[in-house]
């Protein structure tokens, strides 16, 4: 199957407690599909300006990332400037200039509007409506959102919602979503909405998928260093979907195991600055780590 | 194997979004004991004052409890008052009244000395040694501690750790004992000071269970509905111990199902105000809800 991500791509300015990088790639689009394409090929769509780097062009080439879809408008590509500090599961963000993502409107090429499974990255749920007209008859549709789009339109985020086979989002998203603190009545509260199955992203404390029909917990992988937190969401909705879409099946075990692979993918992501450890890690890294979740779960 | 638990026996009136119960059993070697009774004999040593209702001591009777060690004092019997509001996680203490507690010092009947496995709760931890001092030859010594003696006693609780097989403490005390924020890190300080493995408790994230060769999480359960969580802690205890002793071995595989029977019994004692739940279970009922965690968990 092949698998279609919508969403930003940026180049970030991180200061944690390990360093700081000046302008490395970053944005939801960019980490789902170095992700993603570990497991699976992936087109994207997205908007940079005319100061990308080649070189950034080029780390997502090299992972055979379809980039057919990436608009290059006039003006400056989309920065973010963001720290982690003493928490390190929440960046404290210094600015967010989004230039030629403001006026950004996906616009799916012809060969694109076929795609299997639909990734709606963290975007305006206008955006993300707009993607859903274009395309044909997808067989899985998954999105994401924050906090923002929360607060200033919670009424697309709900539409959005309705149309999602799975909705991937963090805790302190689904409680905000929902009004419930309690997290089972919160994935509740989402499926009621029409979504097929939420998915919670815990941090550091794991993973829970939450379906009419299965309830499945993952705790997080137990780890000592985590240089760099920015992207572990969507390099965790990359290995997701990216496992499902290569499976061909989204069964409950199937669903499960995907959870796992996301979580073996942001477990990767977190040890480096920007995709680097994304870009290096090879099959075998990730088939050891999968073991290791087993390893540490089982009884 | 029989189990020894030194603790705490005490009155207490919790208020929580589900009701208000004024002066009920708690205290930790209560709850502790009638969790561990659900798999093995248990003997308690503790202290009450003349006014402790002979209803209370039948509570702890019924289930079997050996209480030849619960002396009992000219005076009053411990009384705390407490309160969960929006924090399900976290009590309000709304008085302590140490009564007889205060003066208390633990002494072991002559037949408890030789007892196989010992569980220290949490009190004073020059009282912790006291009973260490008493007793011969244990297979297995386990113990908890709380943040109030990690700041009036850091280095008496670092002593005790030092004997522990098991040091089983909830997140923000293994971070409070070992000064560090990651708690890979924070488990292995408190190996370093000697402590045979270290189990910790993360509330509704689940526990971990950190030895120099194994590590194991576990993701808590789904509950949708917590009623008083009072006494989760010394349930899990109660459990984790109460399994081990009745097996009869400490190999990784037992610990690992310890951790999980732990969470079985803290679940279940949420689910009521006092020891209610935890009095009214059948072994049919526990069987249940450790299958209930193999299907949350398995992949």
């Amino acid at each position: 199957m092949n698998v279609l991500v919508v969403g930003s791509v940026a180049l970030d300015t991180v200061e944690t407690p390990h360093g700081r990088q000046v302008e490395t790639l970053g944005g939801s689009a960019s980490y789902f599909a170095v992700s993603c394409s570990h497991f699976n090929p992936v087109r994207l769509v997205g908007v940079v300006g005319e100061d990308f780097p080649d070189s950034c062009r080029q780390q997502l080439e090299r992972e055979g990332i379809d980039l057919a879809g990436l608009q290059v408008s006039r003006g400056k590509t989309f920065r973010w400037g963001g720290a982690y500090r003493h928490d390190m599961n929440e960046a404290v963000t210094d600015f967010t200039h989004l230039n030629v993502f403001e006026e950004f409107h996906p616009l799916l090429p012809e060969a694109y509007r076929d795609s299997d499974c639909v990734f709606l990255a963290n975007i305006d749920p206008e955006l993300q409506l707009e993607v859903l007209e274009q395309v044909k008859r997808p067989r899985l549709v998954a999105g994401d959102t924050m906090n923002l789009w929360l607060e200033l339109k919670p009424d697309l985020v709900r539409e959005v919602a309705s149309r999602l086979d799975i909705f991937i989002l963090n805790d302190a998203e689904a409680r905000m979503l929902s009004g419930e603190a309690n997290l089972v009545r919160a994935a509740e509260s989402i499926l009621s909405l029409g979504t097929g199955c939420v998915v919670i992203k815990k941090g550091e404390h794991g993973a829970l998928l939450l379906a009419p029909e299965d309830r499945f917990a993952l705790p997080g992988l137990l780890l000592e260093r985590v240089v760099d937190p920015t992207g572990a969401g969507d390099s965790f909705a990359g290995g997701f979907l990216g496992y499902l879409a290569a499976e061909g099946n989204f069964s409950s075990p199937a669903l499960r195991k995907a959870v796992v692979y996301g979580s073996v993918m942001a477990s990767f992501n977190v040890e480096s600055f920007s995709l680097k450890r994304l870009r290096e890690i090879t099959p075998g890294d990730i088939r050891a780590r999968f073991e290791s979740f087993k390893k540490l779960t089982v009884f």
